[in-house]
Parts: C-alpha cells; structure tokens; sequence
C-alpha cells in the first residue's frame, strides 16, 4: 500500500501504515483532530463533510473531529477506530477514490504540519505514571536505597505506579521553568530552598485509555488489551534533589508536577500491531489476574519493539547530541498488565486518561533512559560526542529531545518527536 | 441576622452565616448550582433570573448557576462570592427585600434537600491528598516502620502529600464495593490475590481551589490564601493491606484509588472566617515561603476550630456508634501552607481541584481518625457503644457516617454529612 494522495518518504514517521491522531489548529482555524501523513496533517472534520466516514455505525464523524480533544473518538471503540483506519487508507491510496474526486487541491483537506501549532491530543482526567522497567527501577533503587534493597519484594508481583499530576502536562515543545523547591543537599543539615540542582529527563511512553469503565467494575486483561487507544512519546522531567527529600513515605510529588511532556501524535494500537515482540519472561508467574496464558483469545505477544531515542541540544552549541538509546521492549510489565493492574480494585478509567511507563532503559549503559542512571546520580559527567559541554544533570537552557519509531519494511511507523527546553528558575524575592 | 424566608433551627448545619453551595438535581431539572438554607436548597439560576445577582460586576449569575459544576463560579474569586453571599443574606434576612416580593411561595426559588438528588459540586481536575495531621502520620508511621521512623526526617519541614485519583471522588451517599487487590498477609510466602481484609475509613476535610494559576507560576502565601473557595468533608477510604503492599517506593495506589467519598454542600472560607484559631506551633520554624510572620496583611490565625465526629452503623443494627471526635484545629499544617507547598514547583492548580488535609488525628485516642489507629493495626478491636458487635476494620454493609460543625453563639455552620456503605467485594470468576 503507498499514499498517492501526498508524498512521504520512506524514513518519514508518518507512513499510510501509521495515521496517528492529533489535535492541531491553524491561524485561521481552531483547534480541531488531525491526522499526521508524511509532512502534512489531515483535516478530519473537513474529510467527514465530505463523506470520507459516511455509514460508519455509531460515528457522528464531523461533530466527533471537530472537537478540541480526542476525548470522545477514544471512548468509540476498536470497531469505529479500525473502519476509520480503513477509510483513511483508502482515500490516501487509492487515485480513484470517490472522495479525491471532490478535491481540487490537496490543501482543501490537509496542511503543512510546519505551519500548524500543535495541542495536548485529549483533556486528560487522570495521569498515572507505572515504574515497569526492571533496569530503571535496580538502577534507582540502587542509587536510592543501596544494592541490598534496589529491587523492592512487591516489584516482581506487580506493576509499581502512583497517581501524577494531569494538570502539569503539556505537548511537546512547551518550554518549562526549572522548578524551585525543598532540597537537603546535605543530610546533616536543615533543607534549603531553591532551584533545583539534579534536574533530570525520564524516558518514557505512555498510552490513552479509550473506552472507560464505571467505578467498581475491573477489566479483564482481554478488555483492558481492547481498551488502550494509542501511544506517545514521554518526558517526565524530574528533579531528582525534590523528589529524594519529599518521597518518602508517599511518592514523588513536586519532583514530578512542574511538567511533563508528551509527543502530540496519537499512534494507535493497530498501527503498532504488526511489532508486536514478545515481553521479558516473567519470573515468579503473575497472579492470574495479570497472567495472559490463560486466554486464548490474546495475542501472547504483549510487547512492542519501538526504537527509542533521547538527544541534548545543551546551551552551548546548537547540535543534538545522543543521549540515551533505548526500545519499548525491554520493558517488563506490558501496558495490559499495567491497565488491568490499575482497573482490579475498581478504579475507573476515563476515555482520554493518560498511564506513562514509566523510565524505560535497558540491560546496557547506552539504553539507561535517565541522566541519574547514566551519570550514576552525578557521579560520573556524561560526555555528549563531538561536543565539548560535559553534563551530570540537565543545566538552564538546554533542550532534550525524545524521538521513537518502528522500522518497517520500507516504512515506519513513529512518533514524531517530544521536545522540551528548561527555562532558568523563576525567581521568587518574596520567599527570601 | 435571621433567616426570615425559611424557618432554620438552631442545630441546623446550614444556616444563614454558612450557605454552602452545591450541585443538586430534581425529578424535573438537570443538576444546576443551589446554595442551603436549613432544610431547603434555593435554586441560585431561579434567583438569578429574579434579578438578586444583577450588577455584579463580571458576574454572568444566570450562565453560571445553571452549570452541573461550580467551576467556573469557584474561578471567580473572593470579591464576586463575598458579593453573592452578602444578596443572599440581604434576601434571607429582609421581609421587605424587592426580589422576596416577586415570589408568591417558597417553592418557586426553592427545594426541600431531601427530595432533590446532590452531585459532585466541581469537575475535579486533579485530587491531591495531604498528610498534615502529626499525631495521624506518627500513629501510623509507628505501625508502619516502626516507632524510631515513625515521622520521617521530612515531615516537620513540609507538608507531605500525592497525588490521588480525581476519577474515583464520589459525592455522599455513594456505595462502593469493597476492592480486590494484591495483598501479603505473610512475608514468607508470596501475595495472594482477593478482597481486602483490612478495609478503613479516614476522617479528613478537603478543600476546593477558586482561581488557577498557570504552569510556571508559584503562588505566595497571601494568594494561596485567597484562593481558596471552601471546604467538603472527605472519607478517604483506604484498604490497609492493599496499600502496605503496593506503597514502597512510589507512595499509596490502588489502597486509595477505589474511592474517596466527599460531602455535597461546599462551605465557603468566608462562612468559616469566624471559626479561625491559632495551628499548632511549628518547630522547626518553617522555610520562608511557608511562612505567615513575615506578612502583615495575613490573619495569623491559619486554623479552623471545626467539630468532626465519625459514626458507623454496623450490619448488625440499625444504630450510628461514635468512632472519633475530632476537630481540624488539631492539623500540623495549614490549608494555606499546604497550598502553597503544591503550587511552589511552579504546578498548575485549576479551579475546582481537590486537595485533602490527610486524616484528622488528635492527641488522645477518641480523636484517631481511622480504625487502624483506634484499634492499632487490629490488634484491639473497637467496641461499639451500645452494640455488640466490635471492629478492627470495616466489614460488608456497614455504613461510615463524617459530621462537622462550626458552633456559633446559637446557631452554627455545618457539613452535613459525608457518608457511605461498604458492599460485598465484586466477584471475579476469572481471576481463579
């Protein structure tokens, strides 16, 4: 299958196999769902007026794309968002298509995506973030907690996650402040306070929840599969002095909630299906309620090889440089388990609600997916290739850029990128 | 001042120095904004259109009362609620008011409570749970980890508190099934998967956030203290042993997430102001973002002296028992100090977000805010009264009831209740 409707090239993320999601909006248009193909973005409520989604059972196509979020095209369905899958497909690849014969011009139904501005994909209820690589989380314990407790008992029994603050994420591109807080640098002495000095990058993904369930109703792990719309890159910066001296013994907190950052493009689960790879074998089993070899109607492999990158722009010259090369695979919970884990006990999960990975490295040094983890907490400066700036943690005006593909034959399906630069302290004369 | 529209008797929660504000339904209206008075609600759309409201400067009433959430009322601020609530008290109080004269018979701007339906009073964006009780967090740190850790080094430095699950916020009222979950009831052997076993209620309060700051922007201690919009009972229902678990090191999860049951009736700060008293001292003296002593234009007062009295009504009879008498005066740290605190990294709070003050504990064991303190870990069940039955925790059908009050000379400003019962645990076949 090739799009002959505009041109993509085959390294382009956005291939006829991919069509993710997105909510963008114009200088004279506003915000309003977006498909991304190759270098230009698909005008859905306009390819609805024209018929593109007529018949489609249970879509209301031009109210539900000319909406702000994605919200109410992710509590659909699989069913709608295969048929819609389907349309897009065959209108971007067939020359003789019904529909193309209405259109004149390509721009009456797309855009440069260089000439649109980009918004959060879905007003986000609650964002949960897991903790489900087994590399980051020995890392961390290590570094935290000492090579003894590294690896807490329940870790291996069940996805890890806390509640993260929704109101703190914004889309790629979003500068953020360096988030000023209480530190304790030096344990024998009182806190003090000010910006941050361990700011940090968390290579992450996350997923949008599509269909929601009521309060008091669990998924089982064959709904929960069916129920996860899509994905997007994740930034889930971290300052890791906050975080070490307000978490215990409730979480992380303020470390976390001055942002977070996601890639704009929804890649949907069916362009993601055809890398499927199998998870990392799980020892000791699962309780039943995480467990797929009991079913037969899923699919045994629960985990996706996407290729990760994460590069610095630093403040001191203008080139990225390779941070952190990373995959999806590595990661030892799958995005079922961890929305069946967090819907057992009843909780409801809300069409447009957000779950991050949490931090995914691997089983080498290259693919640690966090400066902490890749400078040791500060210990060893990480050199940044042909540069001459050296870096422990992230300074004032650097950019960190995630980006995220899956080769495939000839094509990709990626993610586009998720980028974000940190602005100096806000400074605040009336706390001194 | 008397209420001269409605009779209200003395012991009523609501009376014409509270009007709290709520979202209710009838059989014949869909839910809208209506403010309590004795035992009746006043439809505030209804009152708009009689003109009580008109010339309030950047007050659209009729828009703004007939939403299914005060959000945007809450967004207003100070100056706006100050106004409405003195038309209200001028309309209460004033046999010869112009607007009471363009009604023939109360139930034309009014509703008797127990006919109509109450709702959540906000969309909440984001729930935040604090933990700013000090004899709560060293009751249970002491069980926890332990009476040498039983207040973290943190603790006297900052209010600790994380983030919660906005989407399982039920109004009163609201049965919840009592969740399945991992637990580890023996460290030697491996968790096992079922209904919680140590089921608990926590007596807290919570409060509702009016105008939003942006991402970026920390607020003062003034502004956070204007920025209050009013307080809620809260039953953060917690089971104990999913939450031992699951907790290390990322904090309470599915323990929590199952259900968090708040009263309906939003009593404003403004109807609070005469209840103020001094918080506990606080030493270590806290940093100075924290601080209110270098203000002159904050009451020093930052406490609430608010009665709270827990009740249960066992399945074995049709009787309320007293569990805890508690009041809020006893709280470590302040509702402003606690805002404060969330807002400094720079995160967004936005108006209707829900922050608890973590459970109510006070220094002698009728004031423990939950069973796992007043029968400590189970190890002394709790007697009922009158009843025969005892608890350790909360068993299936049973009813937890929150009260509070302030007590004004002869007459008072109240809750209502926040209340709620436990059903059997949902059966899940599949898992087994």
């Amino acid at each position: 299958m090739k799009c002959t409707f505009v041109e993509v090239a085959p390294e382009s993320d956005f291939s006829i196999y991919n069509l993710p999601y997105g909510v963008y909006s114009t200088s004279s248009s506003a915000p309003q769902v977006g498909v991304a193909i190759g270098e230009y973005v698909l005008c859905m409520s306009m390819l609805s007026k024209l018929g593109l989604f007529a018949e489609i059972n249970g879509l209301d196509a031009q109210e539900i794309f000319s909406k702000p979020q994605l919200n109410e095209f992710m509590a659909l369905g699989r069913p709608i968002w295969r048929q819609v899958r389907q349309r897009l497909q065959e209108f971007l690849s067939d020359t003789s298509h019904p529909v193309r014969k209405l259109i004149q011009n390509t721009n009456e139904v797309s855009a440069l995506q260089s000439q649109v501005q980009m918004h959060l994909p879905a007003q986000i209820g609650d964002y949960t973030d897991f903790y489900a690589s087994r590399e980051h989380a020995t890392n961390v314990g290590m570094m935290f907690r000492g090579k003894d407790n590294a690896l807490m008992p329940n870790w291996t029994h069940l996805p890890v996650g806390y509640h993260g603050r929704a109101s703190s994420v914004v889309v790629s591109g979003t500068s953020l402040h360096r988030p000023n807080g209480q530190r304790r640098p030096d344990p024998t002495q009182p806190p003090v306070f000010g910006p941050s000095a361990r700011l940090d990058y968390e290579l992450e993904m996350a997923f949008f929840i599509g269909p929601s369930n009521d309060l008091g109703s669990p998924l089982t792990i064959e709904q929960a599969e069916e129920r996860i719309f899509g994905m997007v890159l994740m930034n889930d910066w971290s300052a890791r002095d906050i975080q070490a001296w307000e978490y215990v013994p409730l979480g992380p907190f303020l470390g976390k909630s001055f942002g977070t950052s996601i890639s704009p493009w929804v890649v949907t689960m069916d362009a993601l299906e055809p890398f499927r790879v199998m998870q990392p074998a799980q020892d000791p089993e699962p309780l039943p309620y995480l467990r797929s070899s009991c079913s037969t109607s899923l699919d045994a492999r629960a985990g996706y090889d996407i290729n990760l990158n994460v590069h610095i722009k630093p403040h001191e010259d203008d080139q990225y440089h390779l941070l952190t090369r990373s995959n999806l695979k590595y990661m030892y919970w799958s995005l079922r388990q961890q929305l069946v884990h967090h819907a057992i006990n009843g909780c409801s999960m809300r069409s447009g609600d957000l779950c991050g990975t949490g931090t995914i490295s691997g089983p080498t040094e290259e693919s640690f997916g966090s400066m902490l983890e890749l400078s040791w907490s500060g210990k060893n400066p990480i050199s940044l290739g042909s540069s001459k700036a050296q870096r422990t943690f992230i300074q004032d005006n650097d950019t960190i850029r995630i980006t995220g593909f899956c080769q495939g034959d000839g094509y990709r399906v990626g993610f586009g990128e998720c980028i974000g630069t940190i602005l100096p302290a806000v400074k605040l004369d009336w706390v001194n």
